[in-house]
């Protein structure tokens, strides 16, 4: 297909089309003259998984750059794609100018790691992210809330087992890719919408009228 | 105590308390002269958790005032406290222009309320933001991901249960309140970390060599 077609299959406009092309986000279409190229249905599924990194993941065009290198390299696994992907994504950023809570959320989290035998890196940017919401937490006064971070880390391992049985079920190395980052970042927004209604239901089974005491969560 | 000792005590600028003192936000101190005025703990422990509904949920004034309305009145039982907080924290919105992908996510979602005997309102701004994720997934070609959302919704009810029974075991109202959106608020910001650390950690374990294929989660 010429290039007004593939514009159209796409969604992406022509002017979208050969920023891509000019900064390696799309392969060359195969040249039939000075003029035009012919460009086929591999064009079309990489615009559509640039689109998804870039409007859906916010990834940078170096990082989509890097995610694209890693899908086209045969010797590259499906982890270390992944690996590349889910590190350009941005993650929410908390400053907390308080050391001492920032010590005791940095030992909280070294140690629910090592618990887990999750062998992540401890200074990537999400552990970062986990230690700074915790750090605010203590700085807030709710341990409390801190202290249920071994459920929710038991919960999110759930998720992410069922996350990664998905991705892996795909046949693409772009679909992988593609449905990674659309589950990850809907994915919070499905995860936090659903916590909610529960939360409300949960609350008007246990709290709705003035009842027997509640029981509260056993300790973790 | 007097102005001075309240706000330092508290970490509340002199001026920010007469203004939440003029917004209703705060109970008034007995009065000991024409210019002065005695504050004690119960002040302190209410600006706490102004600032909590301001600056973590992000309520806005007047939502705040409701919420202190509700806990002040002895005859509104702490469920419905906690759905006049909730109702006020901010959802994320999603525009999704593509009426169709919004009738089948309204569907998919009413069916899951309903299997699920959640019966709250289907209307409310926490299921439209969830109709709109689902719209979204649709939009984008993603219904693997939206497939997932039973899943989704048994870790969230989980999650809420513990969250429910947390904040139920506090002893004051206030405590209650504040509990439960710092719990929210920021339990949605230790999930989406946790997640993604799991993830990481089960495509390590699943994806990290070529070895056998990878069995897809069982159809919920």
């Amino acid at each position: 297909m010429r290039m007004a077609e593939l514009s159209r299959t796409s969604g992406v406009p022509v002017a979208t089309v050969k920023y891509y092309l000019r900064e390696g986000l799309l392969h060359p279409g195969e040249r039939t003259n000075r003029n035009q190229a012919r460009y086929d249905d591999t064009h079309v599924r990489r615009l559509r998984l640039v689109r998804a990194l870039l409007d859906v993941g916010k990834l940078s065009i170096s990082t989509v750059r890097e995610v694209l290198a890693a899908i086209d390299s045969a010797d590259t696994s499906l982890h270390d794609i992944l690996g590349v992907t889910q590190h350009g994504l941005p993650v929410a950023g908390t400053e907390v100018p308080d050391d001492e809570a920032r010590d005791w959320a940095r030992e909280r989290v070294d140690s629910l790691l090592d618990e887990r035998g999750w062998h992540c890196d401890h200074d990537s940017a999400v552990t970062e992210s986990l230690v700074g919401v915790m750090a605010t937490l203590h700085t807030l006064g709710h341990t409390g809330v801190a202290s249920m971070v071994d459920r929710y880390a038991d919960a999110a391992q759930r998720i992410a087992e069922d996350d990664v049985r998905h991705v892996a079920g795909l046949a693409a190395k772009e679909d992988v890719v593609e449905t990674a980052v659309v589950g990850t970042v809907l994915g919070d927004a499905l995860l936090a919408s659903l916590r909610r209604i529960a939360q409300a239901e949960v609350s008007g089974r246990l709290l709705g009228s003035a009842g027997e005491p509640v029981s509260p969560p056993e300790s973790a």
